[in-house]
């Protein structure tokens, strides 16, 4: 019965549609404020600029997933959003951003004292919104994501402009900033439906993979890009931001290819010509290809990781899922 | 047995050394990160710069004074102390602060995002820490407190320089900014003991009062001075700040003492002899004295919250600190 023209996760949301407004309006009333206006106008500025709700989709697809039928699955979808919301509008004081989702931040059009507090409102209410499910297993997996998703992004703070940054300690910062919230929002559905422990550790890696598939995919987009993505291309270099890509060509370079490194990423002295240099250094040592390899190998591992569930309509849009996050690179 | 010479709070800190000590090995614990180095010196710097630990301390007293015996109070003593260390993280890159506790802010030392970055660690590991008692309530409480806090510091963004801004919206702020986690600091030590519900309100009053006469002092000392507080007088007049002394005096004057305060503190073209003027209108309004008895009228409640609860040394203390709290303004 699928419907090919629409995106998987359009049909997953499509298919959720009752559950999705009814988070939406959870949504809507938690982020007011009695005594502070100028949190619900900053809230609304992001909660309702059009993002795809694809981490709430993750925990309302999991908890059905597992037969949950109980109303909670609604305030861990909330949650997830609300926790998202929050690192953006942190994420845009500490990247001194302009632009989000096509329009101007919140830090741009208030200030940055409003994006720190307005942030650390909703980290708040994203607690209270937990605290009301009553279960504690479901607090402890969403505050050590919680603690993940900020020391992911210490560690890209110091590890971003330093060439020993390897590939490991970028899955950590990846884990941090992206994945650490995809794997709590679909391991938080399980939970909360009291699914068996195999089927919650499945949910677990698939939103895991999931997370880091799509990191990779948006990296590699950085140089990659031609298409509608929106995205200039080499954003990232200019930013001084290692990323997989670099990363690869990096540990492949001679001297002479690490003083340029160096000179254009460590210290940030980058001359007319350097993006281009560096496009062709990514080409000679087929960095973008094994970037995309491994964009691939994540999206193959979540896909694995959902496929012990049992089938289920919302299974294979979540497999459709996994297979969509990489087809903008395949 | 109580040694005048001691301050109280010191004497309740000497009366709970073993719990303090284990609520400092706590402390130094969840603020390591194996990935992350930036977060361990941060948080460091000001969680070793010498603070009072005043708010650990209450629930610590709390807990003892409701007859408690197990561990968590250590747990909920250490995640109180990180969300006020979280709060100044922020609170400073907010204020743009230079110095706190004498030496410089962390946001003056590495930088905001670091400063953005590691204050969100550290409410996470508060809620993983609190998240280890096990209890609900507390969840609640503390989730509670953090929303009012959140709320407070972005009331007080708008209100400071509104000269619209009166004593109820005044009171709001200085709950969010300070009373909310003394409140919460006292409410959680009765609660994780057990307590009987007259006594885990009285605690809650408790702490609630004194975070308030405690914040209207330091206000007051802003404007009073004279003393070794260490601060500037003026500092919040020339921040264009509306504190309670302010609000007194912008609320009984006249029209040219209106375009005053419009130009001072709305406008913010302050002038050579402004703050002269500012301290003449004050003292013509009778707005200071009448701050220093909102301040002691606030520690009387304190006191007799705290009178309902069972005879105890550390009731006592408890009592002792509310008289402290107000010793610099008696």
């Amino acid at each position: 019965m699928k419907d090919a023209s629409y995106k998987p996760h359009e049909r997953l949301g499509a298919h959720l549609t009752a559950e999705l407004d009814a988070v939406n309006t959870l949504i809507r009333e938690r982020m007011a404020s009695k005594h502070a206006p100028r949190i619900p106008e900053v809230t609304a500025h992001l909660v309702e600029a059009g993002g795809k709700r694809l981490r709430p989709m993750l925990t309302l697809a999991a908890a059905r997933l597992c037969g949950y039928d109980g109303p909670y699955h609604i305030h861990l979808a909330a949650t997830v959003e609300f926790i998202h919301t929050a690192t953006l509008l942190h994420d845009d004081v500490v990247d001194e951003s302009a632009q989000r989702r096509g329009r101007p931040t919140a830090n741009l059009l208030w200030d940055n004292k409003s994006s720190v507090l307005v942030g650390d409102y909703l980290f708040s209410r994203s607690f209270q919104l937990m605290t009301e499910t009553g279960s504690i297993d479901v607090l402890r997996i969403l505050s050590n994501a919680s603690a993940t998703i900020a020391e992911g992004e210490v560690l890209q703070l110091t590890a971003a402009q330093d060439l020993k940054t390897d590939e490991d300690i970028y899955l950590q910062v990846v884990r941090g900033k992206t994945a650490a919230l995809f794997s709590a929002a679909t391991e938080v559905g399980g939970v909360i439906a009291g699914a068996d422990p195999a089927h919650v550790q499945a949910l677990f890696d698939y939103g895991d993979a999931l997370g880091i598939s799509f990191q990779i995919v948006d990296d590699l987009l950085d140089y990659w890009g031609g298409d509608a993505t929106g995205k200039n291309i080499g954003d990232d270099f200019r930013e001084r931001k290692l990323t997989l890509p670099l990363i690869k060509a990096v540990a492949k370079g001679d001297d002479e290819e690490r003083a340029f490194w160096t000179r254009t990423i460590e210290r940030g002295r980058q001359e007319e010509g350097d993006l281009e240099h560096a496009l062709a250094l990514l080409n000679k040592h087929n960095a973008l290809e094994e970037t995309r390899q491994e964009a691939l190998a994540w999206s193959e591992k979540a896909k694995t990781a959902m496929e012990t569930l049992p089938q289920d309509p919302i299974r294979d849009m979540l497999i459709d899922i996994a297979d969509y996050v990489v087809a903008r690179v395949n």
